[in-house]
């Protein structure tokens, strides 16, 4: 018998690092282990004078490697025949855009001396939105010079992103950002100290993150180019050389593990580490992800990741902002989509409408489970965290109509699950007019295991099948994939899918009567959808949310 | 010092009867007396078999005329100088559509022993819903071929009224339809049994209760016309010659009082009783009606009573569905309108969607109250129960636009008070585009006297000073007034009023700051208003709520 070859994946999350151990020949899940930050709330560091925020220590992520590999590894060892000598191959991915100011050696600006404490030469976690001005200048700017940079990011450029980060610590700490030599995304951070080449002009960069948030495309020579930096700022143009100029797919090898974090891990040096990316990319390819598959992570907002020929239209999908070649599946347009609350808008009824404990969930759900399709007389708009795809629009918000004297609060619960199903079927369907074919859709996180009422209601609207991944830990699983093809044990991604890849746990599929019955109902969402959401359209109330919010605004001041 | 005087009022409500004793000079509320029904439930007679069916036992009738009117006389003797001889008239009020099916002499079927315990051949109370049917072939054939007799209901004949009772009486029990002479309202019938005069051919009938309910008009010749109400079934346009030609209003007198009740009662022989009407009316009329003012009764749902000159509009006025020559003050267009549910929609929130106690209502108004207008960013439209007045339409249902994830359950409950008051603000604007004048409101009802956070919204956005009556019984306070008038005691009702109505205790007058966000929001409910509610509306989405309940329907059968 052959000796297994195994597989490490290493998935970074907000407040916790996790190791998954693979075998590379049948995926199965051999060992997995946790590190929990220990900085901050949890990991995340804020100001106590800004609520926008939030930083991590990259002291974090170096102790976070040692913590769950290594333990990882000695649970892998309890099984007969496993040694670290058989791992070939490590794929990591991590939470985005969180860039990392470095000097030119690559290390973080908060190792120095000179900057310890400060928050600003610390990681600029994925959910500080201390830019938000930077990011709605970037958007103008961007709109009268270089609209095509704001294509494929949904026509405005995020807080949440690099250049608005990066600018943002021009703005407000100009030491730092002058002794910054160079940004580097926390993606490429990790398989760059884990090669031992942190130079900032040398280590790779994910086409994963920089296309998502760092307007990077092949079509237009990479980053932004520097004259249209230099507008934001003559610095940050100047820093554009100093930036990079080519992105790889995560199916290439940043390099060999290097003898100090070999030593320091308990693995062979110079196996292979793959290029990063970040978190629900990879969780797509270990659910599966494929032609005609879409993964769904279904938690308090969504992710849909699913892939599209090259010679399709995806590349210009309105209102689908995260469409990267290669960023999923390398030789395919990587799609990313989502909603921006699901899990949250139930949250959001039960504690805050309802005033009641989580146990409430259950509850409510069974008595909406008793319910048939459109029994109700309800209809919903699952916009209370705003609309991402394909409205592309923060300033929206919820909407209920067809209560009477008799409505319920489980009738309540089952449109609100209904609506996120609606808002799942209008991304589904925009990315098919554009040639992006969906048969079928995969689902993880923890509502998808935990509620089949909302499965059965999503497969029921959609009119096809949806299933959950057996695997809890895709995305780790995804950079375990990773790991294995950089290592070379697979000719491409797709082949190392096909083996590796988690299996699903159970398949919901849909019922014609009902499927019938949510046809209707629809058409009756996306006329709201349309009337509420698009300004200028032609039944247009798509003012209306926008004004309510302005009038709260002022009446809040 | 002069003898003073003073009349009664009786107001018939649906589970008692009260008995309120009134100084004819001043006004002063003398004594006071409520009789429970004993029969049915709280005085309400059901027929398990059908839902729909609501009876009342005129037995109860008479002895809740026993039991309050004596004994608000005990009262008022232990007051130094009071005597019953000193009683000088009586007014009635009573809920309605009850018609009651009679014999020749005028005595109430069910008190033949042939139709003992018959439910037809009882009181047919104003919420019995049984004539579903009958109502909407009533409509149609209208429609057809007398539109003017919908013009002044609002297009739609209902099932509580009048014909809809008498034709399902015809079509469920003939040997009770065939045995009624005629068909006499609980308002007629009171005042013709004190005066000893019930023979359905003599007695006076109410133009309040003809016009509002039996498609009455001095215009058109009185009642429908035989050969109409012969398109229904025949044997009803045989029954039109045993109904009546002429009604009159509540300043006319029905006669004296009969020698007989005089006794039963302990009062004088031969004072005046006024002819009677339906007790939101009489409830204006205590409450103080006059050109510029309207009542608004705010209860479960609300009641809007005014007047309007004769040679005004009002009679055409679109969606108003009560315009009476005379039903409120003689001598002018009375004016009845009215939102289908107002503290039924805050009982529906407090009840079904937080599942909680009445004790919640003061919770939530006091949180609610720290708010300010707009402040929550939602906005909802009032029609849970449909809307009466000015859509006239029983299938609309309600909305709420604009929550977010941090939306709270005072917040909701604010947006739902400010519903009816955009609600009522719609009602005033339409009555004064037809040239009904309003510049302040009188309010009465619970909600009035104990709510002062929707005193204040409704004052703010109407922009005008809305009051609350110091009376609590403003119906019976009506009735005594026009029990006064009747006498004699005033040359008429507006002269009976000054002296007689409820002063006020306590008036909200608007904040301009508060006004000027209404007024913000009111446009943008008019404009969820009319796309919602209006069918064919240039913006409109006015189907959408009947598709909903037409899905609803199938989905339920």
């Amino acid at each position: 018998m052959e000796t297994s070859r195994y597989a490490i994946g290493v998935d970074f999350g907000t407040n916790s690092v996790r190791a998954l151990i693979v075998d590379v020949e049948t995926g199965e899940e051999v060992a997995t282990a946790v590190h929990d930050y220990t900085r901050g709330e949890r990991g995340v560091i804020s100001d106590p004078d800004n609520p926008h925020v939030a930083r991590q220590d990259p002291a974090d992520y170096h102790e976070g490697l040692l913590g769950c590999i290594p333990a990882a590894l000695a649970i892998a060892k309890s099984r007969p025949g496993f040694s670290p000598e058989q791992v070939i191959g490590i794929g990591v991915d991590t939470t985005g855009s969180t860039p990392i100011p470095v000097d030119a050696a690559g290390t973080p600006l908060c190792m120095d001396p000179r900057f310890a404490g400060n928050l600003n030469a610390m990681a600029w976690l994925w959910k500080d939105h201390s830019g938000m001005a930077e990011a709605e200048r970037i958007t103008e700017i961007a709109s009268a010079n270089r609209p095509q940079y704001l294509q494929r990011c949904g026509g405005t450029y995020s807080s949440e992103w690099f250049f608005s980060k990066i600018w943002h610590c021009l703005n407000v700490d100009r030491e730092v950002f002058d002794a910054a030599h160079s940004w580097v995304e926390f993606c490429d951070y990790i398989p760059a100290l884990l090669v031992g080449e942190t130079n900032p002009a040398r280590l790779k960069r994910s086409v994963c993150a920089a296309g998502h948030k760092a307007m990077y495309a092949a079509d237009w020579g990479g980053l932004p180019d520097a004259e249209f930096l230099a507008m934001l700022d003559p610095a940050i143009g100047a820093l554009r050389s100093r930036l990079y100029d080519h992105a790889d797919s995560s199916d290439v090898r940043a390099g060999g593990l290097c003898d100090e974090w070999a030593r320091k891990l308990g693995l062979p040096a110079g196996i292979a580490v793959a290029v990063g990316a970040f978190d629900a990319h990879y969780g797509g390819v270990g659910a599966g992800v494929k032609l005609g598959t879409l993964v769904k992570i279904i938690g308090t907002s969504t992710c849909d990741i699913t892939i599209a020929p090259r010679e399709s239209d995806a590349a210009s999908i309105p209102g689908v902002c995260g469409v990267v070649d290669g960023s999923v599946v390398p030789g395919y347009w990587g799609i990313e989509a989502g909603q921006s609350a699901v899990g949250d808008i139930f949250n959001w009824f039960v504690t805050d409408v309802c005033e009641a404990g989580p146990e409430l969930h259950d509850t409510l759900t069974r008595q909406a489970s008793e319910l048939s399709p459109g029994q109700s007389g309800l209809l919903a708009l699952d916009w209370n965290n705003g609309n991402r795809t394909i409205l592309v629009d923060a300033r929206l918000t919820g909407l209920l109509v067809g209560q009477t004297l008799h409505t319920t609060r489980a009738e309540i619960y089952r449109a609100l699950i209904e609506a996120t199903a609606f808002g799942a079927h209008t991304i589904l369907n925009r990315m098919r007019e554009y040639g992006v074919p969906i048969e079928q859709t995969i689902a993880c996180g923890g509502i998808a295991e935990k509620n089949p009422l909302l499965m059965q209601i999503y497969a029921d609207v959609e009119g096809q099948p949806i299933s959950v991944t057996r695997s809890s830990q895709t995305c780790a699983l995804g950079a375990a994939i990773f790991g294995a093809v950089a290592a070379g044990a697979y000719p491409d991604t797709e082949t190392a899918q096909a083996a590796m890849a988690s299996s699903v746990s159970a398949t919901y599929r849909p019922d014609a009567g009902r499927q019938a019955v949510y046809a209707e109902l629809y058409a009756l969402y996306k006329r709201l959808h349309d009337s509420f959401g698009i300004a200028g359209h032609s039944d247009s109330l798509g003012d209306i949310m926008k004004k309510l919010l302005d009038i709260k605004q002022r009446a809040t001041a």
